[in-house]
C-alpha cells in the first residue's frame, strides 16, 4: 500500500478508535489449521466503527491486504498523521457508510499487527515462535475471523469486502461460511495466484531469507533482517504501481541533481522512493509475517481447494450477491483473472455483479479514493442492505 | 536469457570458435568516458564467425544484452554442450547468414565475459577495480566497439542489431557513427528506461549491495554476494518472461510432490526454477558487472543525450536503414516503446521498417528461434546488402 495522501480524502472519518483483542483457542482447544498443525491461543486484533443494529443484520466485515491491519479508519489519537489504510472508504457517509453500519476489521493470523503469528511468543518455549509457528493460509485467516464473528455474536454479514489477498478472504468467507454471508465484495483480486505472481512471492522470500539476520526466522531480540525485507518490500511494491503509474509519478527525473551521479547512489526519483518505501516497511513489519502471508496467498486456490479442480464447483457452493471490481492497470491480478471468478459465480447462477475500473495506479488503485469506486461500493451495500430488509 | 533448449535450433552452426582479445587505450592514450573519468588499457574479447569480403563490406555487429558475451554461435570445443547465446541465428544459413555474411560479436566494457571490467585488474594498484572501476555508459561501450571495429579494418558496418541492451547499443552506434553503419536492427529496446524498468534494476541492484559479502564491491579473492546476487538475477529473470509464458511454462505445478510442504522449500516448479537460475547465474557472472551494466542502461536516453531531450533530433543523426522489432509480450520494453522509436525515424524521414512479432515469450522472445525474426532480418540483411552493391 502506498502513500496516495496527496490525493485527498473524505474529510469525515470515524474519529478516535481504539484497538480492541480477542483472544480463543487456549489450549487445550487449540485452532486446528489446514495443514493439520494446531496452535492456541489465537489472538486476533480488531477494531469496529459504527453501531451494531439490534436485529444485528448491518456488519460488515472489511479483509486487509499482505502488509496490513485492524486499523481501516480513524485514528488512535488526535495527533495521528495518518489514518487506517482505507479511511477514504470507511466513515460517516462514505463508501461504507459508518452511520449505517457496523464495520469490524480484524488483522490475520500469521501478520505482526496485534495478531498471533510468528511473532508471538510460543506458549511451549516462552519465547517468539519464529518458524516454528505452523505455516497459515488463507482459510485459516478465515476460522479465526470466524471466531471473532461468533464472538460478537453476530450470526451473519450483511457484506465481507477487501482487496488483494483480503479479496482472497472475501471468497473464501463466501465458500466456506456460506450461510453467513449475504454480500461480498471482492476488489483486485484472484481465485489463485498465477505463475509470475508466485514469482514475484517467492523472490521476496527469497531475499529476506539471504539476509544473514534473517537466521532462520530467529532473529527476534537481535538485529533485524532489515535489508532483505526492504528488498522484498521493493519488489512487492513495484508490483502495486503500473508502467502509466510510475511514468506519471516519476517518469525518468532525477533525485536534487541536474546530472548523473556516476555511482551507484540513487540517481533517479524512482529510485530514492523505493529506497524510502523499503526502509519506511522494516520499522513497521516483521519479515517472518511477510513469508508467512505471501506464503498464504501462494497457496490459495479456489477451485482446488473447495472444488476439487473446479472454480464453479466451488463457487457454487456460495450464497452471498457479488460484486467484483478489478482495475485496468492492475497486472498482479488483472481483469481476465476477476473474469474468471466473475464466470465461474455466473455458471452456478450466482448474483454478481462486475465492473472493471478504469485507473491508472496499478494494483493499488483499490486503496485510492477514486468517486467510481466509492459510488460503486456504496450503491451496492444500500441494494443489499435493503433486499435483506425486504 | 533462459534456457529454451528445448524449442530447437537449426543444426547447422559455425562449428569451433576461439574468443579473441583486442587491447587499446593503454596508458597514456586512456580512453575518456562520458562521465569525464578515464580508463586504459582497454581489452575487448570479440569473436568473429565467416569471412570478411575482399570490399570489407558484409560485416555484421552483432550486440549482446545485459550478462550475454561474445560467443554469440558455435562451440568451444567439440565437447560443449550448449552453442553461444544467438546461435539460432547466427550461422551458415541462418538468419545472419555467416556463408555471406563477417559476424563480430564482442563483450561490452563493465562485463566480465573477458573485455575490461570492475573485475579486471587496476592498473594503478594492481588489484581488481571493483568500484574503482568507473561507470561506464552504453556511448562508452559504443566507443570501445568502435576501436575494436577499427582495428579489424572495418570502415563501415554493413549492419548492427541486438536486443534489450544491445538494441540501446544499436541506436547509439546510429546517431554516435552515423557514417559507419549502413543498416541497423534494434530488437526489444527503448531509447530510454521507462520508471519501471530503473524500478527493477535499482531493486536488483539494491539485492547484491545488501549482501554483507558484497563489501562495496570489494569482494575478489573472498566470498562473493552470490545470494544477492541469485535474487537480482530472480528478479532480471522475471521482467524477461511474460504472464502468458509462465503460465504455461509452469502454471501451479508443484514440484516433486502431491501436496504443499507447509514450509519456506520450493513448492511450486516457478520457484525451483528461479532458484534454479539464479544459482546457476551466480557461478558465471560478476556481481559488481550487474551493478554497472543495469546501471549504464537506466542513464540511456538517446533524445536527452543526442538531441537535447528531442527524440527526433536525435534520430536525425542517423543515416542507416532500420528493422525495428518489438514483441507483443514484452512488458519490459513494451511495443510502444518501439513505436516511439519508427515515429521519431519516419519524422526525420528515415528508412524504417517495424514488426511487432506475436510471441508469448515477454522479452526473451528475441533470444528463441523462431521463423518469423529469422526470415525478418534474414530478408532485411539481404535487402541492404543488396542496395548497397546496387
Amino acid at each position: 500500500m502506498s502513500e496516495y495522501s496527496e490525493l485527498g480524502h473524505d474529510a469525515a472519518t470515524v474519529g478516535i478508535v481504539a484497538k480492541k483483542y480477542f483472544t480463543f483457542a487456549a489450549p487445550p482447544h487449540t485452532l486446528e489449521l489446514e495443514s493439520g498443525a494446531r496452535i492456541g491461543p489465537v489472538t486476533i486484533a480488531y477494531e469496529t466503527y459504527g453501531t451494531l443494529a439490534p436485529d444485528r443484520r448491518n456488519a460488515v466485515l472489511v479483509l486487509h491486504a499482505l502488509s496490513g491491519d485492524s486499523h481501516v479508519a480513524g485514528v488512535y489519537t488526535p495527533q495521528d498523521e495518518k489514518p487506517g489504510w482505507w479511511d477514504c472508504m470507511v466513515g460517516p457517509g462514505k463508501g461504507i457508510d459508518t452511520d449505517r453500519f457496523f464495520v469490524v476489521c480484524s488483522n490475520v493470523i500469521g501478520s505482526c499487527m496485534g495478531s498471533t503469528g510468528p511473532a508471538s511468543t510460543h506458549p511451549a518455549t516462552g519465547k517468539p515462535y519464529g518458524l516454528e509457528f505452523p505455516v497459515v493460509t488463507i482459510g485459516d485467516m478465515v476460522a479465526a475471523q470466524k471466531a471473532l464473528v461468533d464472538h460478537l455474536g453476530i450470526a451473519q454479514l450483511l457484506c465481507v469486502v477487501g482487496g488483494s489477498i483480503g479479496g482472497m478472504q472475501v471468497l473464501e468467507w463466501c465458500v466456506r461460511y456460506p450461510q453467513m454471508v449475504v454480500a461480498a465484495i471482492p476488489l483486485a483480486t484472484t481465485m489463485r495466484h498465477s505463475a509470475l505472481a508466485i514469482a514475484f512471492n517467492e523472490v521476496a522470500r527469497q531475499s529476506i531469507m539471504a539476509d544473514p539476520h534473517w537466521n532462520h526466522g530467529d532473529y527476534y531480540g537481535g538485529p533485524k533482517p532489515a535489508l532483505g525485507l526492504a528488498v522484498a518490500r521493493m519488489i512487492g511494491h513495484i508490483t502495486y504501481l503500473s508502467d502509466e503509474s510510475m511514468r506519471l509519478k516519476f517518469g525518468r527525473r532525477l533525485q536534487d541533481k541536474s546530472d548523473f551521479s556516476f555511482n551507484f547512489d540513487a540517481d533517479f526519483q524512482v529510485e530514492s522512493y523505493l529506497r524510502y518505501q523499503g526502509r519506511k516497511f522494516v520499522d513497521r513489519f516483521d519479515a517472518n509475517s511477510f513469508l508467512y502471508i505471501t506464503k498464504a496467498a501462494d497457496y490459495f486456490d479456489l477451485g482446488q481447494q473447495h472444488g476439487g479442480g473446479s472454480d464453479v464447483k466451488a463457487c457454487s457452493k456460495a450464497r452471498a450477491k457479488f460484486l467484483v471490481i478489478s482495475f485496468t492497470s492492475d497486472w498482479l491480478y488483472p481483469t481476465y483473472q476477476a473474469r474468471s471468478i466473475v464466470t465461474a459465480l455466473k455458471k452456478c447462477g450466482r448474483d454478481v455483479s462486475f465492473c472493471e475500473i478504469e485507473a491508472q495506479w496499478g494494483h493499488d488503485a483499490f486503496l485510492i479514493p477514486g468517486a467510481r469506486l466509492k459510488s460503486l461500493i456504496h450503491g451496492f451495500l444500500q441494494r443489499v442492505h435493503d433486499e435483506l430488509r425486504a
